[in-house]
């Protein structure tokens, strides 16, 4: 099968870099380095030097919108979106906002991720059903990566629940599989911190190419992770990390800690796809 | 039980009003009436019209993001609940953003709801279990709503899966009417194009507050959604209607037209409680 423009720009920065890690963008400035905080556009100066330090190691850039919007942001999301183009093009950006509502609005949620911020891929909630994912869809050069198994400890209270034979996870990841993705361009989100969900999911769904959070920060072994999850041929998965790359310095190097926090990622990914 | 600070501020513009009915602020600018739609603040005209139009008639207002965020209008938005406060003081803000995020990520948009946009309820998608709620849960003054059984034709799809003997929707009522709901902040989203699931999850619940979405444009019945889902003295309920309202009319006197629409709701609503 061909694919579709978000893979394919997706596979081409994982092969140019040798590397499925996905750097979050999720901005706190309390967390900054003293020398950003104060200023006004501490978020993207912030972001613009994670870009500088990983450009050259990353299949993927995740910003997550919450850490944006929270603080009245979305100037400096769209500066950095912009800057990652120009500092690293050819690296897909996956705008992090599961959005899920009713048709009419989820077209509207479609027009902010790929429109207004130009996105390649965005992540959805699948709660609504079909419809409420649908016009997310309809833009079949991107990735619609939906939520099926959450890196959280408490995705096993609704995830997890038996529908008969099968989790509602995994009637999740199949309907994406079976039915969904008929475009080719839908993807799925489960937790490293779930190496047996991984597998079980990679077992139902082929090769369809999964967004694992949860490395880093919240615990999720890389390599049980990589060797559960990824496709017999050694891919499949973009690893993403956002705090344990973005904060693995606090001073004025936080940039280089990033960096070495990123190619130590890399290459704990790599060893494990061997 | 005292009700908490968001359900006090409910019931009394509720009474005040005689009113069950919830404006929903969806802006659309191509459907706005002609003489506004080149204005660049035309959103926040639009609203404030609205606003005018039904500020005695109404218990609540509902800002539905998504069109706020597809054109880049958040200050717009800002403005629109600043001018609520000014010309409907005591009629509260539901923000519709059915945000659902892990923990740290929850709090940042549990900021964006109630810090950023001062709204005093928020809406949640429950897919990721309790501990993605919880930083909205802990805003015991706020109201919570939950997304239970959507308005769409595709709420079928995952909600009603059996889950042993209960259908998932059920499971999620229960949940939050037994569980999540210890500080009475929580609300449920159950849509008005099911009445059989608003009697079910009333009879399931007991007085929890139901926002009740899908009158108007989705084709909901009032009169059978009101006796299907109301407690026994006649509230629990938020009745909303956004594109019945708002585009009730399309010319100079669209206010006006918003004003009739309402009211004819509000009417229906009473004449269906009695």
């Amino acid at each position: 099968m061909t694919l579709n423009a978000f893979h394919a720009r997706l596979e081409a920065a994982a092969t140019a870099h040798g590397s499925l890690v996905c750097v979050g963008l999720d901005p706190e400035v309390e967390r900054f380095p003293a020398h950003l905080r104060d200023r006004p556009d501490a978020i993207l100066a912030f972001n613009r030097a994670i870009v500088d330090a990983t450009a050259d190691l990353v299949c993927a850039y995740k910003p997550q919108i919450a850490h944006y919007a929270a603080v009245g942001a979305e100037d400096q999301l769209q500066d950095t979106i912009r800057y990652i183009r120009e500092r690293a093009p050819g690296v897909p950006v996956i705008l992090d906002s599961k959005r899920g509502d009713i048709g009419s609005t989820a077209a509207k949620y479609a027009d902010e991720a790929f429109k207004r911020y130009g996105a390649d891929a965005v992540t959805v909630n699948p709660y609504l059903g079909r419809d409420s994912v649908e016009p997310f869809l309809e833009w079949a050069d991107k990735g619609i990566v939906i939520l099926c198994r959450t890196s959280n400890a408490g995705a096993r209270e609704f995830q997890d629940l038996m529908v008969g034979d099968r989790k509602l996870y995994q009637v999740v990841a199949e309907k994406v599989a079976q039915e969904w993705n008929t475009r080719g361009n839908c993807l799925l989100v489960v937790g490293a911190t779930y190496p047996e969900e991984l597998a079980d999911i990679r077992a139902r769904t082929g090769g369809v190419t999964f967004l694992v959070p949860g490395v880093g920060a919240q615990g999720g072994d890389v390599r049980r992770a990589v060797q559960a999850g990824m496709t017999p041929g050694g891919g499949g998965l973009v690893i993403n990390s956002s705090r344990g790359i973005l904060y693995a310095g606090s001073g004025e190097d936080f940039a280089a800690a990033a960096r070495r926090a990123t190619l130590e990622l890399r290459d704990a990914i790599d060893a494990a796809r061997r």
